[in-house]
Formats: structure tokens, sequence, C-alpha cells
């Protein structure tokens, strides 16, 4: 069982602030758990309920936790029942030899940014640049979105300009050029605004191709998640 | 102010039963709740909070609600503080007519839903045929992840099976044919499986035509949002 100091430590890891501080996160879920503790990273520990246990049998060995405590220290309102405390990894710099950069402006939504995630690891890159204002990965929710990619891609925080320079530089906007038959020329970035501000001016500045998903319905815009994937599809195709 | 009647019939039409019950719904919400204000669609009340009404003074009638009142009746953990009762409008049947059809086989993730319902909308779409199991589309998240589209496209909850009859059938598998340049032939279907069990068996044999999207990375999946963004801006171009 967890000591009443350790249910404090895992609830403080729901704030960004905390895991900066101690360079650890909490992943949460059957699933996610299982691929933490498959893939090398640094594991402290893992904590599971019966009701849990009963249930899912894991393979690897873990700590009891009530269900009251789950609850105390869960990022989910719901909590899924098992939990594994993971070192963070030391994060890299952006290799800037890769021909085609995702680069993300104030992502603020956990299930975006997870989402957004998952669909870089379906096409195969394996960092993606956000400005610092964006959302932490390792927050709960963006965790969970990402079914497990956030082993595999890694999202480096820093100012998306130094990346831009020598790049053909495409972004999202209204009024674009349809994406439709357009290729990536490397090297390449492509921009993604956030649902609140889009693509902000010094990101704006930074464009020198701007595109547009067609549409022909009455739909004013298309969240993040959903935008960056049709855009994927079309211009890593 | 409401009444405290008033209260636990808003509280109610959280669950799906009384709203079917009652054929009422809430809209939660400041841009929601003026779209539908200005759509036409039935509303019998409107209910503010004093701090929602200092921060964007709307321009049309509502009467108060006290922050715990709101906190009682909203379908969110955190309520936008400002909520409208809507009359459901009837159902009405699947246009056998229109030469594409976009078919849900049990999505039961009400963001996705809301998400479906957005691009739909994006896409010119008007209707879309659900399975009867499939998340009731008046859920409070769901209602939020359309952002409006949800006054512009009906989903009309059947079996899907007749509306497959005469038609070219699409679905998304890992194993399908790649969605780059196909094109969409009419009269045609889309069906779109839920992320935990895919097009299931009842579905997968109205399927004439195995599709998938390509990736070159190492994600299991995409969610159900994002498969539909994507084959939509492919069979739709």
């Amino acid at each position: 069982m967890p000591s009443i100091a350790q249910i404090k430590h895992l609830a403080s890891l729901r704030m960004s602030k905390y895991r900066q501080k101690y360079g650890q996160f909490v992943v949460e879920g059957r699933k996610q758990v299982e691929e933490v503790f498959h893939s090398g990273w640094e594991i402290e520990g893992i904590w599971g309920t019966p009701a849990f246990a009963e249930r899912f049998s894991p393979a690897y060995d873990f700590e009891w936790m009530t269900e009251e405590e789950n609850k105390k220290c869960s990022g989910f309102d719901t909590p899924p029942g098992v939990m594994a405390l993971v070192r963070m990894p030391k994060m890299k710099e952006l290799d800037l030899l890769e021909p085609f950069v995702l680069a993300l402006d104030g992502i603020s939504d956990p299930g975006n940014m997870g989402t957004i995630i998952r669909l870089a690891d379906w096409y195969g890159l394996t960092q993606i640049l956000a400005s610092e204002d964006c959302v932490d990965v390792y927050n709960a929710k963006c965790l969970s979105a990402t079914m497990g990619s956030f082993l595999r891609v890694e999202v480096v925080y820093s100012k998306l300009h130094p990346a831009a320079a020598g790049r053909r530089v495409y972004g999202a906007f209204l009024d674009g050029t349809s994406v439709h038959g357009m290729k990536m020329e490397s090297p390449s970035m492509l921009i993604i605004g956030s649902e609140s501000h889009g693509i902000r001016p010094e990101a704006e500045s930074l464009v020198t191709e701007k595109i547009t998903i067609p549409g022909k319905g009455h739909a004013e815009s298309l969240n993040a998640g959903i935008a960056t994937a049709i855009l994927l599809d079309n211009l890593l195709r």
C-alpha cells in the first residue's frame, strides 16, 4: 500500500510544475501501463486496485492501492484502477536534419495534443516541435489520448522560428490554397494553430505557403487534431 | 430564478432516457446557446449566471441562475454559465436518394460523435446514419464537440443494412486498399467503426470495399473521429 506521503506525491504530479520539479509523471490505465512497462522507460512504482487486478490479472508486479487512494491521486474523474510512476526522459533537441517538422502553436487542449502525438506516430514522425506555451505532454488526459504513442514521439518545447529557417513553411488558413494534390517539398514544416487563436501572428510570419482544407458545408472550422490529420494525410502521402 | 422542480428537471435531462421521455435537451455554453437562439429551434428557457452575464452581456433574454444551481444541472464539471432548454426536433427518416451516406457502427464516445457531426457539416452532409446503440447526440459533451453543427446535421438512429442496399459500401480496416486516389462512386456508404470494436461483424458483412489509411509509423490505430476526417477528405474530394 502506498504511504500517505506517496499518495500526496502522486497527486501532486497532476500539476505540471511538480512533474517538472521531480522529473516524474504518472501513467494510468491498463494498456498504457503495460506499454510503458515494456518500453524500457524507468518505472519507479506501479499501483493497482483489487478490482483492477481481478478484472485484468496483469503480468507485471504492482503494489496494492485502494479505490479511494486511487481516486485521490488519479488525473481522471473515473480512475482506471492502475497507475505507474515514471521517470521523465531527458528532453532532446529537435533534429534539424529531418526533412519535415510538425510544429504546434499554442495547442492548449490536452485531448488535441494527445491526438496529434498519436497521428505523428501513425505517419512515422518521431518528434514534434511545440511552442513553449503548448499544454504539457505528461498531463493525464493528453497521455491517455496518445494511446501509448508518447513513448515513440518526443515533443520538443521550444520557439518555432529557429527550426523554420531554410524550410518551406505550411500553415492552414481559411483562405489558403487547397491541400489536395499538394506535394510536401522538403525541407519543410507544417504549423498547426490552436482552436481558440489559430496560427498567431508571430508564427504566421514564418508561413510561406498558406493552405486550406476544402469543405462544402457550413462548419466554420475543424478542430486542431482533425485538421492535423487531414493535412498530414495529404502532405506526407 | 429556476424553481427547485426546474433545476431537477434540467438535471434529469443529462440522462438520455429523460431526454427521450420529455422530448427536450439542454444546450450549454455561450456560442452554442447563441447559435441555437438564432436557429429557429424551439427554446423553452434560457438561464445564465451573473458571472456569465457580466463577462458576455448576451443579446438574448434569459433568467438568472446561481453558480450553484448551474453546477447542479450542468453536464460539465466546469459549467460554462449559460444553458438553454430546447425542444428536440422530430426525427426524420434517412434520405435514401442521397448519393453518399456516412454510417456509424456503435460509436459510444460523445466527443468522437460530436467531432464526426462537425466533420459531416464541413463536408456538406446533412444527415448521418447511426446504429441504434451509438451514443445519443443530445449528450452535453457531444453537443459541445459539434460546435453548433448539430443544428445542421441530423443523426438518424436506425439499422444500417436497409440503407446499404444497392450501394458500394466502404469500410476502413488495417488490411484494406489505400484510400489515396480512390474516388467515391455513388451511390455509396462509408461505415465507421467504434474505437473499441471497430466495424462489427454484422456491419462488416455489408462492406463491399475494404479500405485503409496508409501510415508509416507504429501507432496501431487512429481514433474514430480522425479516421472519419481522413476518409471523408479522400472520398468526397
